[in-house]
């Protein structure tokens, strides 16, 4: 028979065990702290009607999307959360509880140029609280309390949530007379970490003829300082725009009440030079970068929208969400060697029995901790008690039990550490003690 | 605008948060006893080669796969979650320890006709343990052990493992002279439960020449009594043959061997009128039926193969494994109200805030919860005491925290029960202790 080389699609991450462990763990981290702050869990399909997820999307996605025809149905799979997310709180808009809090963590999927650091399939961490009619500001303090306890809890090191307003940006550029251009004024300024400020003034420069407001732009992003002192610069500008000004309350209702939630200073910051997606985000947004680890960019952003299902609904459905790239940041947390795998097991125990004599015994023990809520596994394989340590070895499993006949006769067990080698007679009470 | 019609494909399952809690419950309890028998999570590719993953397949899997062209590449959505682990293996070899015990929980995807029941996306939960070269047939007895864990915890009722072992068939009818037909007559016996004796008797003959073979098989399936009984009557059975002779010694051993696990006698029963897949089980097949509701089927399936990736390595690789199909399940469990969904929220506490004055003190109460692990959220919408209540009253949460400025001066919290009525002040250590 003629084999197959086994491989997988380019851009589509697969781990070995130990990795999986390690994503896993990430995972799970996440969605508790999206539960302990009350969102609901949801799962929509991972195949959707073509029509429904390209009703917003511009040339990039379409290019992206994953799109086929299955019978008659064009159709396509998700390449985001947020499409999804809008279409079922139109079509289930009966049956939900208004603000609807929910988190979504699963695969989508971009048929990009695959590149490094860039996937075709990867997960994405979602969370939106969508208000019926209206939605408190007070949501939007709260988004940074959660970013904050989720990187706290991962130990990435220091990172810092960087905020800002579109209002802001867009009351700024009206009163410039710039609104025409704020999409290309808002993609030169985001660049400015890349290419600095002097380049950054000489592309303004080229797409703005009046020289005064170049230097505007200029001064307006070099606004620095606390955030209490970058408020009072805003406030101080001397533009006189509505909507700026709207911002601005926004901004500092938002600022003053982070810290309600606990979060220390140093961990956000007012950031007018971020703007997130051109059209999508209408308030407040959002970024959060590790401070020690500047190239992996942002880690968690997201922001206000003023209407998540307008393609679907008449409902007027204001919200706010963030959204965590797993697959990317995991990654690249991976290739930094900021994360490691140091477990190549789930279990906490290893049951070695020294022959088929030693069965029935290493079964009853496995049985009495797998009630006791203890993760153990039997070492069946292996001909010779040499073989099994050296499984043991090879798994990475820190305890493991041996079982012999003198172990039955005495009603005992040995238990070995497999780091330090130390090896002790132990009852059954002693195994939990030390396992726990 | 013209408004999108927001809906979802046929036989796609997308469920309402309070269901997705139920089945997320479901899902946490399979993954969770998978991992105490010391499975490792995989998380393979949604998206493969469709040279790969039709490597193996007929005719069926061929028209119901979702196949389309990428760019260059002709890709599938995986159809089920062995294939891709036969490639994972083979590709991966090198890096795998052995036995290689893994379980992935994944969604997979067949364009089926969707009828009641059927899905066209849908989760599978699968465990399978892979040799190298050889694999222990105590495994064989370890897999009920499992499923039995898994059930007794879901507690859908009584349930029966039931167990034959493929060897005893093929041998029977090896002795018989019957091989070229036993497919067929494997298909008619399965279908026994639905047609009845005498017309698996009459469709036997409609295949079977010799009247003499048809009495025999239908006396060899109507063997009954205790598992050691019927190994008894299959040792009577005067068959010559090898096959069934090793069917019957590897039937007896994981019989005798299951109770050692703690599985109760009435929970495991060989039953010889199952044969799973045709072609794909070597020996030990599985079959798992809930007593009450025969009409759902089997609800956990699996057996022993010799070889999982003979389409991508020369490695011989001989494993066992069992699948529960999920998304089926759960449907059928919920449309027949034997599982009901009686959350609304994951939050254990809801504080509601009289005003807006009160919004510092309750988000400072929902950090200290958070703190100590208890899932909290804050009611910040709604303009009276009354609507907030409404609300409480519709997520179906059973403590809420009033808050308002009396609670503030003394502070205390009024904790009330939304199910009594009742209503308190207590302190804060008091909160803690009513929640858990």
């Amino acid at each position: 028979m003629n084999l197959i080389q086994p491989k997988t699609l380019s851009g589509f991450m697969e781990l070995l065990p130990e990795e999986q462990i390690l994503f896993n763990k990430m995972y799970d981290t996440i969605k508790d702290i999206y539960e302990k702050f009350g969102f609901l869990p949801l799962d929509t399909p991972t195949i959707e009607y073509s029509e429904i997820l390209l009703a917003k999307a511009g040339g990039e996605t379409e290019k992206q999307i994953y799109r086929f025809n299955k019978g008659e149905n064009d159709v396509a799979l998700r390449f985001d959360l947020t499409v999804p997310l809008a279409r079922y709180v139109a079509q289930h808009y009966a049956y939900l509880n208004f603000p609807f809090k929910r988190y979504q963590m699963s695969k989508v999927f971009r048929g990009e140029r695959p590149q490094k650091g860039r996937f075709r399939e990867f997960y994405q961490c979602d969370i939106d609280v969508v208000g019926n009619e209206s939605l408190s500001l007070i949501y939007d303090a709260e988004m940074p309390a959660i970013i904050y306890e989720i990187f706290k809890k991962l130990d990435f090191g220091p990172f810092v949530i960087r905020i800002n307003n579109r209002k802001v940006l867009n009351g700024f550029f009206e009163y410039l007379n710039l609104k025409e251009d704020s999409s290309e004024i808002l993609r030169i300024i985001d660049k400015i970490d890349k290419i600095g400020l002097d380049n950054v003034n000489s592309e303004l420069q080229n797409i703005i003829s009046e020289k005064d407001k170049v230097e505007m732009i200029i001064k307006f992003i070099q606004i620095k300082g606390s955030n209490n002192e970058v408020i009072e610069s805003l406030k101080n500008f001397n533009i006189e725009n509505d909507i700026f000004d709207e911002g601005i309350r926004e901004l500092e209702y938002v600022i003053n009440n982070i810290k309600t939630y606990g979060v220390l200073e140093d961990y956000y910051k007012i950031d007018l030079t971020i703007a997130r997606g051109l059209d999508y985000y209408t308030g407040t947004v959002y970024e959060t970068n590790l401070i020690e680890y500047p190239n992996l960019g942002s880690i968690c952003s997201g922001g206000r929208y003023d209407n998540l299902s307008d393609f679907y609904t008449k409902q007027h459905l204001p919200g706010i969400g963030v959204s965590i790239g797993l697959t990317r940041l995991f990654s690249q947390l991976l290739q930094e060697k900021i994360i490691e795998s140091n477990r190549k097991c789930l279990i906490d125990l290893l049951i070695i029995p020294m022959d088929n004599d030693c069965l029935d015994y290493s079964i009853n023990l496995a049985n009495k901790l797998r009630i006791d809520n203890v993760k153990v596994d039997i070492c069946y394989e292996g001909k010779s008690i040499k073989n099994k340590m050296k499984y043991a070895n090879k798994i990475g499993i820190e305890n493991v039990i041996i079982i012999g006949q003198d172990e039955i006769n005495n009603n005992n067990y040995v238990l070995k550490n497999m780091i330090t080698g130390e090896q002790n007679n132990i009852k059954y009470d002693e195994i939990l003690k030390i396992l726990c």
